[in-house]
């Protein structure tokens, strides 16, 4: 298994405090070894970075931790694999571009049978069921909407029935971002929280770490936070519901889809 | 006008040095203060770092300088904004999945009426000339081939042929890599060198740094860069030949096409 963090805020937000507790995961307080990714949006722009050494020892996650970017949409992934060897090309968050966007995407969970769905344009570079999963996913996007449709709806319930279908085959909950919104699926596990005005304190599970939002933030800022776990032991998360597809934008939950 | 960087090597090489004086023409030595950006060929993988803040500046440079990834294809661009404005999105290089392989792209110059150029299923993110180029020239190796050639120099014949169309729209000096070779098409300015042993000691032209090749290398490491002008000041660099595309694989020269 893997864990999944993501984040949808009005404003460009650093995740220096979330990621802090998911890197611990990768190889210290979590057995999540085998690499680990994050991709930053910035405006029709998107950073990512990629290293298949665990996240709780490698330099280039000191670096996103220290350099603070900012970012109104993040996906990040740390990964113990089940599928696909250990390198680069196996390292999630995947990206590719449809319709002149930067579409990223992260799964947790194991598909039987993936490989077997046929491909339209977009093929995997390395070799696991989540890359396969989500070149078939754009595939069948694009076929249905060659041009991105004026509502937006319309895409967001064509994503949930294309989970539906990828859920049919085992476990698939995963994160996925069209450079607008911030997709959320649940199969199995997936929870979020949502902070604004009035701001608390918040503290790490997995790190011995302490914030106080109310001095980083403004009274207008809104920022949710999406991932496998709680990564604060004293916020109220939210659990999701398994085949739920939750839709942020700018922090806020716009919409749901259930089964 | 921007500067173009590239290397092809037979085994995992870093471009520290290179890379080095490079950097120092982004705002210091030189005036590419709009961004750069790197590209490093791990594997099927490829591993890129972008910043549209001047290299000389740049915190993620200097991770870049220090970490010494290693690599057998890279591909480095610093940018000198003429079309499209700096941010993210229009920093090079510019990349793309064609048969389930990274493909990479740099470009350096002007290209006239190259955004009424028809695409097909690429389509540019920003608002550069350069990555319209790319998209373009992608989307007309995948008509031409939807799968990849058993022969590489029917590709590489078909890469020319579009490098001498985009030619004809105004300067077109190019780094392109589909991850197996580096192609690198001059249309007004593009050098390169090849070390190997007996090495030497090589000085940058743009920054106080000396290195001793023979004390960083093995009797058989074969190691190419290519560069938009000469980056050492005592190497005798081979300087190409207008409308001419060359192919690199592990350091090699293996093809060239001229005009």
């Amino acid at each position: 298994m893997c864990e999944l963090l993501g984040m949808s805020a009005n404003v460009p937000t650093d995740i220096c405090f979330s990621f802090t507790g998911l890197m611990q995961r990768g190889g210290n307080t979590g057995p999540h070894r085998d690499g680990w990714g994050i991709a930053f949006y910035e405006g029709r722009g998107c950073r990512t970075f990629h290293d298949p050494t665990p996240s709780a020892e490698s330099e280039i996650a000191r670096l996103v931790q220290r350099y603070a970017i900012k970012s109104r949409i993040v996906i990040s992934h740390i990964r113990r694999a089940n599928r696909g060897r250990v390198c680069l090309e196996n390292t999630h968050p995947f990206s590719r571009e449809l319709w002149g966007r930067h579409w990223v995407f992260a799964h947790n969970g194991q598909l039987r049978g993936v490989k077997r769905l046929p491909l339209g344009g977009y093929r995997p570079i390395g070799s696991t069921d989540s890359e396969h999963a989500f070149c078939w996913l754009l595939s069948r996007i694009r076929a249905c909407f060659p041009e991105p449709p004026r509502q937006p709806a319309r895409l967001w319930r064509h994503v949930h029935k294309l989970s539906q279908e990828l859920s049919e085959r085992g476990v698939c909950n995963f994160l996925l971002s069209d450079a607008r919104h911030l997709y959320a699926h649940c199969s199995t596990q997936l929870c979020w929280l949502t902070r604004r005005a009035p701001f608390g304190q918040a503290r790490l599970t997995d790190a011995d770490m302490t914030v106080d939002f109310q001095q980083e933030t403004t009274p207008h800022d809104v920022v949710t936070v999406v991932a496998t776990r709680p990564l604060t032991d004293n916020e109220a998360w939210t659990v999701m519901r398994p085949g739920a597809l939750t839709l942020f934008s700018a922090g806020e939950a716009v919409a749901m889809f259930s089964r």
